[in-house]
């Protein structure tokens, strides 16, 4: 399909500049999944186009990244509210995995991918199970996603690891390049120093990227120093973890060293404030970690600690908690906000081509309603994307070049229907557990 | 008008159980401005309805009580971003507001107005000037608020008072008892012992609550110290201030001896965790402040350190930010969190018929849609309506028994209209900035 999209704003994204910058009357081409012409309407080349669409009063901007999430566990919103981590996990969330089946997998999923979907959101990096039922969800919704089958070891088994590595094997490069693996080793806690040996050598040999917990919380940490002597970071180090692709999610508690180990090293951290707070791990060093030169990328986590996929939320609030906590109001600056929220986790996800609006880019993008009151006026656009904006602003959400929603409207999802088996299959695995019934051990 | 809203899922509020209760299968019955019954459709009385409104799929509540904000402030939105709090002052924000207008002053606010309706908000409490023009905005558009004039003074002339008190007795328990108004000297550093003893004198003879900012940033309380030797609720309460109902906003740098006076004059903390952490004035703490049994509400400030008039995000803030920060992530409940949010505003009003679905309440409501993905499954209802909830989720906003939003339509406000007067009317400031015109001075 080849389409236009005009009378637009639109941002190139955001490349290290200390500010965004915007193209009024503008227009964008797509030929295919590329995107082969964006910038000023009166410059655009001839383009005979199939399709389209009239982005009048709209910004146009690289679809967001959601660079930590665990997708199924929508159906885990509002499971456990309000409970210490290890009550939480053990008492709430562990019991109702126990009732996934590769139906309720598919259903949660895709309702997933919806709520990201109407939220602008156009790839996400999951690590869970069923990973098979989940790409194949992603290969008929049309979103991009790595996915890692999430790997514990405490007995030097590894046994683990066997279904991450078919996963990956099956599906990774495979025919639609939209969906990636990992492979995603839970954490240090979680793992033997065997396993993640094991990992490393077998990411290096199928070329997949590591997707890891890493710090989350003062716990993790002290864990860590009673069991390897060193903190988390250190401990990935020495066992040549970090030498590969890395994606570590929440690095909450993390000292100097930490960050400078990160920083040598080129991992992206995935940061995911909401669900920080929300479980009361605490608030990651962000400020210090882009000062350092780290990468940093956003994240939701999981719904059950978020409760949504709204990724928004995490843009609002990424600059907004660094300012009130190091009570500096100049730290994070919007730009650094835009592409923790695009461009760095799509880099993170092994793309040099996804993240920016430019010719040669894949096609992935959402349109912003600038026509709201909470966007009027518009004196900085720049702070308005940032702090002002609501996921409800998005009009459209384009992946890969096709337009997987526009105005309320999915073309690869039935909402109504999706809702329905959603509110059936949460209520069923509930049903499940209290018959005592464990369907997936 | 009768009005009869059926087939929604209803909780009557929060009123300081532990958990909000919900009934399904409910009905409304609006009678002019008050609530005639809520409850059980199946048990509800014959009701003759002029107009009916279909909640299928909706959950019907209190509207949104936003107690602290400056609205025309809408009109700065963006304007000077990531700057110290001195330089935000004085170099963005005071030399635009030398040139407001009434014209200016009247679009300003019926955009806070409609964006604050979209999100569900019926209710404010204001501090800002030229009240009169607000007044009459209000008067039109139908939302209820408690205007201020915000007086300061340096010099112990007072003479900010005189339209304080003007506009006070103008409006005050006018005609119509939508709109009420406070004293609202702006806070400790900004007036004189004298005019805070002149306010108290006046507002126990007028019978008006008084608005305050107290103990926003460490700044204030060091000032305070050094200039009056106690903390700001310390030398208020000296003052005889806490006498009268008070509203003070923001509450960050307490102590707990500030906490204790604040428990033992009912004041009501007005909580705007955004505008805190945005303009890095830190975190009020509010956990605390709850356990010690203050009175708690929410408030969005003024748009130029939001950016924006959602009161949603303030609701899921609260919570989350006081887990983050304890590191507890069992403080500050759903139920505490939208009395916050609707009850406790209401009372802190003055209103002891208002934030409740209750017959006898003034028919202030919101209808919010179940049925977004954000909102599915409804495991718990509750953490959902917290945690999951978006602004545009609101479907409906009733003030005083008037439907003003309904599905994207305002009733009173023409949208188009009024959001290309406001991109005018705030280019104009700039304009006249930039020409060093001073309009209002």
């Amino acid at each position: 399909m080849r389409t236009r999209i005009h009378h637009i704003v639109f941002t190139p994204g955001a490349t290290g500049e200390d500010h965004l910058s915007f193209i009024a009357d503008a227009e964008v081409q797509v030929d295919g999944n590329r995107i082969v012409y964006a910038g000023e309407a009166a410059a655009a080349p001839r383009f005979e186009a199939e399709e389209t669409i009239d982005g009048d009063g709209c910004l146009c901007m690289p679809g967001l990244v959601n660079l930590h999430t665990h997708t199924p566990m929508t159906f885990l919103r509002g499971a456990g509210e309000d409970m210490v981590l290890d009550d939480w996990l053990h008492k709430a969330i562990f019991p109702l995995e126990k009732q996934w089946d590769e139906e309720l997998i598919r259903t949660a999923t895709d309702l997933g991918c919806m709520e990201m979907l109407r939220f602008g959101t156009t790839a996400f990096n999951d690590m869970y199970f069923f990973t098979d039922i989940m790409a194949q969800a992603v290969r008929q919704n049309g979103m991009r996603a790595m996915l890692g089958h999430g790997i514990v070891d405490f007995d030097e088994s590894c046994k683990d690891m066997v279904e991450g590595v078919e996963m990956a094997e099956k599906w990774n490069h495979a025919a639609n390049d939209r969906i990636r693996f990992s492979l995603a080793p839970h954490s240090e806690g979680a793992t033997t120093p065997k396993l993640l040996t094991k990992v490393v050598e077998t990411a290096k040999r199928l070329g997949l990227p590591i997707h890891i917990h890493v710090s989350e919380t003062e716990f993790d940490v002290k864990g860590c120093w009673r069991r390897r002597g060193v903190t988390p970071p250190a401990y990935l180090e020495q066992l040549g973890v970090l030498d590969l692709p890395v994606i570590a999610a929440h690095c909450v508690w993390c000292d100097e060293r930490d960050i400078k180990i990160f920083y040598k090293h080129g991992v992206t951290i995935a940061h995911n404030p909401i669900s920080n707070l929300k479980i009361a791990s605490g608030v990651a060093p962000i400020a210090k970690m882009l000062k350092a030169g780290c990468k940093v990328a956003l994240g939701t986590d999981g719904v059950a600690s978020n409760n949504n996929l709204n990724l928004w939320e995490e843009i609002k609030l990424m600059p907004l908690l660094q300012k009130g906590i190091t009570l500096n109001p100049t730290v994070v600056t919007p730009a650094q906000t835009l592409a923790a929220a695009t461009v760095e986790g799509a880099k993170a996800l092994g793309y040099d081509d996804l993240g920016l609006l430019q010719p040669g880019y894949l096609a992935d993008l959402i349109l912003l309603n600038l026509n709201t009151p909470n966007m009027t006026p518009a004196t900085d656009l720049e702070s308005n994307l940032i702090y002002a904006a609501q996921g409800s602003d998005v009009r459209l959400t384009m992946v890969d070049g096709k337009v997987l929603y526009h105005d309320g409207l999915f073309t690869t999802l039935n909402p109504d229907e999706l809702l329905q088996k959603a509110r059936e299959g949460s209520k069923e695995m509930h049903r499940r557990l209290e018959r005592g019934g464990v369907t997936n051990a």
